[in-house]
């Protein structure tokens, strides 16, 4: 059978006149973007349907399937996060209790709010005074287990925001054991599994579901990702019926078909790609090997801090003990050197690298970081103020589930007097889009604090209304 | 402030290096769509959020919402699904009852199985003995409204797949009467409202929320739409906080960028643009006055039918009572004259016009008309078998609410067995994807028959995980 995107490209050729959409009708000539319209189309003969795929469609997501070892995977087309709706709401009943680690991503909090969920929180350990997350262990898994039989399942990301890996093996032994489902938010590691110089995915460690992004980690558009069904314990149908209603019923074929070579190439290129960006990393960690002040969190500096596994894609440039913040230096590495970063926040500064990544960049960001280390001074005290700690709130501060608050009578005030109320909104600050406030939450003195200080740095609190965090909405 | 597509384009000219996501890192050289790649960014600073929008994609919601005269407008990069389970969340308490016209597209009804409503069906008269759905009339709004007191509002489709109109002024009028909230789908007409050729938008006449599909009608990437919201009965916040929700968190800069540019088109360019489109489509009426057998369904021929009124972009030709299906009709359309339709089905055939027609096109598919109906025959006996007519069940067919059939236990028997059983899976044909078995309703006799002729007509049943419908998922 051919290619989605071969036949597309045949049928923008052709001179088969479209009565149907989309509007643009492959029509905008001498548009930038004129050949993406042409190969932008709905579901007409032959071109297979998302929702019920026979054809060409079917024999893309194959591929994926063949390639990351999974049962069966499914495109998705509106992002990791219709993935992750999906398999929360396919794996457990509504009203049921999971186990849930509290770095997640704001929608597997969507999820529990949409399925009633009850979760019970796991907190990932803190790295350095807290200003990373380390693996979920499975001492943690167990315990919870232990205080909570009925738990159904667990919901973890691995790897995190910042590469981090946590043992998914071990975990999904002892989630099988428990007779539950593990699902794992792999929407970070795309790349993973794909060659001996990244770590393994968690499709094959165990996981029964595992959503990941494509193009955050590999050649493929924003708001394309894969989910991979692993395993027999989440029934196929119930799954792909959740991924019809939380996705457009009109999917994107430039997606799709993208999608589509982005697998394509990556599995005829692997090789050879990923040992380039091995090298390409392992080069640059070479030469920033004099810095002084800063530091990168490489594989070695992970091991000591007792992190399970991590993804050496992820360039973490540490500011901690120095005069600059991350924010000042990503600043910096912008204004002057030219080089963005994915974020900055208090103590460091995240890079990401994929294959698609040149030489050029790397020494480029190695000579930055070198001129900029000369600058800077070192030995300042560890910041222990509160607001350095990622905040992780307790289980004791729940009042209501997700669900409950969500439909609940609430009211605004100001901010300053919500102590001892309870949240009726989400807080996270984005990216990572972690919520550390949950709809249902009591609003402690220590979030107060929390929150002045992420004010007081500039940084853009998000999820509530009033982006100014003059006023909060709480539960009347 | 600059507009996104040309910061976009300064971004992609220029020489700062992509430390961030996508793993594409806007450089796939001598990619057909490289172009597209190259504009395809995260959210860096200075490209604003949709989730938290105060900046550029701010701006284009904005003008978005000057031209079809709404309160405020939100982009859609999950389609008008995205916006239809969005408004229906914000809109409805849990569990809530509500007036829903039956035709309308699935999304709907999965957002009524997310937020537990009970709905109570409106169902449009049928024209020409069954072969099209005619408009939603005030009167059944008002003789439902006085069955069902509670209900919270109404959600209608208009215009519907088949651009039947229905008057939703005065429907909105006997809605807020009743202090309930009107939704309209409109995802079909985003180009009305524009000009003078084509009727008004739902925007303007007292709708509460509005949702349009960019895509279907006016020259934007598939995928995308926007969400009007036209009054105060619906908090914002809590709008948003959905469209949050089934909204990936990673929205594709392309699509946000090309929508813009969609919304800054128009403007600019609608009273040229759909004058001409208007100009095309009444030259083609006349160019097929000639035709014997098929026929037109043009404005006239419409209110001949009562319906209030029709989006004469959409052109239905009808085969009734020759000796040719829709079906056959199109396939000898595209063979013989490459010409592709929309959608055909027994006795019509639906073709879409937009601005980005070209006067071409309406000349190939006038000639191809009138060619194929020299040779046809009419005065065939009017098909009077059930299959014929669209299927509309009855309330009483009701045993349990989509949701509470969602949680039910299943199993999966003969589809030959499954006489007075209640079914657990929707059942639709797509296009138009307007389910005709809902889950929690019986499966009649009626509805067995139906779907036998469809399987005769060769028509494909989605919604059902076993596309032969040898079986059926039921409630145990």
């Amino acid at each position: 059978m051919s290619s989605l995107f071969h036949s597309l490209s045949q049928l923008a050729e052709g001179d088969i006149y479209p009565f149907h959409m989309p509007g643009h009708k492959r029509n905008m000539p001498g548009h930038v973007l004129e050949a993406a319209y042409q190969l932008d189309i709905t579901e007409i003969d032959g071109f297979d349907n998302l929702h019920n795929p026979g054809g060409m469609i079917w024999q893309a997501q194959k591929k994926a399937a063949d390639l990351w070892e999974a049962k069966e995977s499914f495109f998705l087309v509106n992002g990791s996060t219709a993935g992750i709706l999906a398999a929360l709401s396919a794996a457990f009943p509504k009203g049921s209790e999971m186990i849930l680690a509290r770095n997640c991503h704001k929608s597997a909090y969507h999820g529990m709010l949409l399925r009633e969920i009850r979760p019970h929180y796991l907190y990932p350990k803190l790295i350095d005074e807290g200003f990373l997350y380390g693996s979920v262990l499975p001492k943690q898994v167990e315990a919870l287990y232990k205080q909570y039989p009925e738990s159904r399942g667990v919901f973890l990301t691995s790897p995190n925001y910042d590469g981090v890996i946590s043992p998914v093996k071990k975990i999904s032994q002892i989630v099988h054991e428990h007779g539950g489902i593990l699902i794992v938010d792999e929407a970070h590691g795309a790349h993973l599994g794909l060659s001996k110089e990244f770590p393994e995915s968690a499709v094959t460690q165990g996981a029964d579901i595992v959503i990941q992004s494509l193009h955050k980690t590999l050649p493929s558009f924003t708001q394309t990702g894969l989910l991979h069904l692993c395993s027999n314990r989440v029934p196929k149908e119930k799954l792909q019926r959740y991924l019809g209603i939380y996705q457009t019923s009109s999917p994107s074929y430039l997606f799709m078909s993208t999608m589509e070579q982005c697998i394509e190439v990556v599995e005829r290129e692997k090789d050879i790609t990923f040992s380039r960006l091995s090298q390409n990393i392992d080069e640059f960690l070479n030469a920033v090997k004099g810095l002084v002040h800063l530091q990168i969190l490489n594989e070695s500096f992970a091991r000591e801090r007792k992190m399970y596994q991590f993804d050496k894609s992820k360039l973490i440039i540490s500011t901690y003990g120095t005069n600059i913040s991350g924010k000042e230096l990503s600043d910096r590495l912008l204004a002057q050197y030219h080089l963005q970063m994915e974020m900055a926040c208090e103590h460091y500064v995240l890079a990401l690298t994929s294959i698609c990544d040149r030489r050029e960049g790397f020494q480029r960001l190695a000579k930055a970081l070198l001129e900029i280390d000369k600058e800077l001074q070192g030995g300042f005290v560890k910041n222990t103020e509160k607001g350095l700690k990622i905040f992780q709130p307790k289980e004791e501060n729940i009042a209501f589930s997700i669900s409950e608050a969500e439909e609940a009578e609430k009211e605004k005030i100001p901010f300053r007097q919500c102590e001892h109320r309870i949240s009726g909104e989400f807080l996270y600050l984005y990216p990572p889009g972690v919520p550390f406030v949950v709809p249902g939450e009591y609003i402690t003195k220590e979030i107060i604090e929390q929150i002045s200080f992420y004010k007081k740095q500039g940084l853009s609190i998000q999820g509530n209304e009033d982006d100014t965090m003059t006023y909060l909405e709480v539960i009347q």
